[in-house]
C-alpha cells in the first residue's frame, strides 16, 4: 500500500494535493477558502455565515433545486461550513464519481448566484440558529470561551453576532465574497480511489480559471476578560476552562497534544477518573486542543449539577495543575496505543484524510504522512511530555460558566501569583 | 474482494457472526445483550442504565483502573451503552489487537465485579445525566417523543426516570445482570481484518462459560396519549411528531426507507426545502426512521422559534400527507443514489458493519449483504414508494412540543375524522 501525495498549483494560484487510496472505493474532497468570519467587517459579524447558507441557493445558471438535484444525483454527501479562518465545502461519493461532483462544487464556490431573494430566508436561518443557541448551553459555552481566548477577529463567533445580523446587507455579503473567496491562499485536498492525472485535468478545467485577488493580513484585537459568567434558569451548571498552549505548526504539537490527551484521552485519562469516575462530579467532562495557525488553546468543558459545580470547578483546576506529577511510561503507553487505533481507523476514512491533507497544508505548507505522525509519537517520551507540563502549565485560565450562579473563581484567578 | 460471512454458536449459546474485510487494517465488535432498559421493573425504571454504568468499574479480578489501562494499551475505542432492547459492548482497534481485547470485553460482560462501593457514583451518574436533559430540550424531546409512541416497556426511557432512581438498590441491579445478562439471544458481530478460525476459538475460549438461562416474554403495557406539551421557557419552540411505519424485518421496509427518505434525506428532499429553504421557518427539520423487531415508527423533528412555530407545524403536518403526490423517478432516483454512497462508504468502516451484522441478526435473524440492500434499493419503483404512500399515510399522529407555550394541535388530532 505505498500512497504517493501529490500536490501542484491550478492557473489560477489554487493549491491541490492528491492522495490516492487504493483500498477504498470512495473518493472526498475538503475546499478550504480563507473567506470564515475573522474576515467579518465589525459590526458585521455574520456576513460569512449568511454567505456560506446561500452557496448553494443557485450556481452557474442552475437554481438551488437544480444544483441540490443534480448533487444528490451524485449521491453526494456534502456541506458548506463557516469557520473562523476559512468557509470549507467538503464532499464525498463513490471514487468513478467525483470528477463529476468538482464541476458542481466548482460553480457554488466560483459564480454562486447570491440572489437578492435569497438573501432573507439566508439571513433568517442563520439567525435561527443563533437563537437556537439559546436552548444548548453547552455549545453557547464554546461559542464564549473561544471569544474570552482569542483576541478578536480569532475569537469572534463565526456564526454571527444577534446584535449585528440586522445591519448586514445583501451588498455585505457579495463584498465579502469579492474580497474573499478567492483562491490565492485556498487549499483543495483529495483522497480517495483516484487517478491523481484525471482529477489534475479536471480540478485545472474547472478550478483553473478562478479569478485571484490578494488578500490584506489581518490586525489583532482586543480580548475581553475572564472569568465571565451567563447567568441561566437551570438546575445546571456548565463551565468552561482555557489556557495557552502551542499551535500545530510548532515543534512541541506533539507533547502538547500528549499532555491534553494524559488529562483526556480515554478512560483511564486523568480528568475522567479523577473527576467523574472516582467522585463522581459531573456526567460529562473533556480537554482538547485548539489550534490556529499561531497560537494554540487548551479547551477544557464541565457539565455538572449546581451543587456540585464548585467542587467540580475546583478538583479540575487542581488536576490540570498537578499533570506534570506522577507522569509514568505504562499512562504516556496507553495514550499512544490509543492514538495509533486512531490512525489507522483515520486511514480507512477518506473523508478524514482530505481534510487533513488541506488542514496540514494550511498550517505547515507541507502534508504530514500517517507514518510520520506515528514515529513522531513513538518517540515521545515522559521526560518530554513531563517537562512540557511544567513548562507549559497554566500561568492564567480563562474561565467562562452558565447557570443559575456564579462560582467562586479563587482557583483560577490566583494562578499568575 | 469476497467477503464470506461465517456465523457460529458457542458452546454457551452465544451466536457469533464474523465478517473478513481483507482491505482493511481494522477490526471492530458489537455485542448486544437483551438485558436493556424494557427489562427494568416497574418503579425501578433506570436500572440497566446503572448496570452499564458499573461494568467498566471493574471485572475478573481487576480493578476499573486496571481494566481500564488495559484496554486503553491495546488503543481499543469503546463503550458500553444501555438501550431499550439491548446493552450494547461495542469496540474497535487495529486488527492484530482484537483477539487480544475480547478477554478483557468479555470479563466486563460476564464477570463484572458490580461492587456495593461502585453503585452509588454510577447511580449519580445516571441521575446527572438525565438532569443534564433539562438543558438539552432536543434530546429530552426524543424521549418523550417515544414514550408517547411505543407502548410500555417499549416507550420507556432506558436512561430511566428521575423519579425511579432513589427506589433502585445494588440488589436491583445485581438481579438485573444475573436475569438479562445471558447468552440466551445475545448476538456478538465481528468484523475487520481477521482470521475467523481464531476468532471462533477466542470467542469459545472467553464466550463458551457464560452461563446461560432462559428469560421470559415481556408483555406489552399502555401508551399515554398526546399531545403533549412540556412548559420551558425560551424563545425556540421543539416539535416532535411521530407515526406508523413498518418494522425493519418487513418485506416493505425499503418502501417505507424510500418514503422517508423523500421526506428528508438529503438536502433536496422535501422537509427540507419546502420548510427550511424557501420558507426560513426552521433552523433544524428532520425524519427518520425508528424500529423495534415488531413495529415501526417515522419520528420527526422540528426545531423553530415561537412565533414561527404553530406555521412550522401545519407546514411539515401538510407537506407529510402530501407525501404521495407528485413523486418523480428523478426524484427516487436522487434517494438511490445517495443511499448506494452511504453504503459504499459504510462498506470501508468496520464499526458499521459489525454493528450491521448484530443488528440484521437480532432483527431478521439472517445477516443482509451490501449487495442485496443494493439490489432492493435499486429494484424500487415510485409506483411502489407512491402506493406505500398511500398505505401508510398517517392516520394518526404523536405530537409533543417543548416551549414557552402549547401549539393549535388541529392539524394532527383532525387526522382520524
Amino acid at each position: 500500500m505505498t500512497h504517493s501525495i501529490q500536490s501542484f498549483r491550478l492557473s489560477s494560484g489554487l493549491l491541490v494535493i492528491v492522495e490516492p487510496m487504493q483500498d477504498v472505493q470512495s473518493a472526498a474532497m475538503t475546499l478550504l477558502v480563507p473567506a470564515g468570519g475573522v474576515r467579518d467587517a465589525s459590526g458585521r459579524c455574520g456576513t460569512a455565515a449568511i454567505l456560506t447558507e446561500m452557496f448553494p441557493r443557485g450556481a452557474a445558471g442552475k437554481s438551488a433545486r437544480e444544483l441540490c438535484a443534480a448533487m444528490d444525483n451524485l449521491g453526494l454527501q456534502r456541506g458548506v461550513h463557516v469557520g473562523s479562518a476559512h468557509v470549507t465545502f467538503s464532499a464525498a461519493t463513490t471514487a468513478d464519481r467525483l470528477p463529476d461532483a468538482l464541476p458542481l462544487i466548482s460553480s457554488m464556490v466560483t459564480t454562486p448566484h447570491l440572489a437578492d431573494e435569497d438573501f432573507e430566508p439566508a439571513r433568517d436561518l442563520v439567525e435561527q440558529g443563533l437563537m437556537s443557541l439559546e436552548d444548548e448551553p453547552r455549545q453557547r459555552l464554546g461559542k464564549v470561551l473561544r471569544q474570552y481566548s482569542y483576541a478578536a477577529p480569532w475569537g469572534n463567533s463565526s456564526e454571527g453576532e444577534l446584535s449585528d445580523l440586522p445591519s448586514i446587507t445583501i451588498e455585505d455579503v457579495r463584498s465579502h465574497y469579492r474580497r474573499f473567496m478567492r483562491p490565492d491562499n485556498a487549499i483543495l485536498g483529495i483522497a480517495g480511489n483516484i487517478d491523481p492525472d484525471e482529477i489534475r485535468a479536471v480540478t485545472e478545467s474547472v478550478f483553473g480559471n478562478w479569478t485571484s485577488c490578494s488578500v490584506p493580513e489581518l490586525a489583532a484585537g482586543e480580548r475581553p476578560q475572564s472569568p465571565c459568567h451567563i447567568e441561566h434558569d437551570s438546575a445546571q451548571t456548565h463551565i468552561g476552562l482555557a489556557w495557552n498552549t502551542v499551535p500545530y505548526r510548532d515543534d512541541r504539537y506533539y507533547e502538547a497534544w500528549a499532555a491534553v490527551s494524559l488529562l483526556s484521552g480515554g478512560m483511564s485519562s486523568r480528568l475522567f477518573t479523577e473527576v467523574r469516575e472516582k467522585r463522581g462530579l459531573c456526567y460529562a467532562i473533556s480537554a482538547s486542543l485548539s489550534t490556529l495557525r499561531e497560537e494554540g488553546r487548551v479547551f477544557a468543558y464541565a457539565g455538572t449539577t449546581t451543587e456540585r459545580a464548585q467542587e467540580t470547578l475546583d478538583v479540575t483546576v487542581a488536576e490540570i495543575l498537578r499533570l506534570h506529577e506522577g507522569i509514568t511510561d505504562e499512562e504516556l503507553q496507553r495514550c499512544k496505543a490509543r492514538a495509533k487505533s486512531s490512525l489507522i481507523m483515520q486511514q480507512e476514512s477518506t473523508t478524514s484524510r482530505a481534510s487533513s491533507l488541506a488542514r496540514d497544508m494550511y498550517h505547515l505548507g507541507r502534508v504530514v504522512t500517517l507514518d510520520e505522525i506515528n514515529d513522531r509519537i513513538n518517540r515521545l517520551t515522559t521526560s518530554q511530555v513531563c517537562d512540557f507540563a511544567v513548562e507549559y502549565a497554566p500561568k492564567s485560565m480563562v474561565l467562562v460558566t452558565i447557570g443559575p450562579q456564579a462560582l467562586n473563581p479563587a482557583c483560577v484567578t490566583t494562578l499568575g501569583s
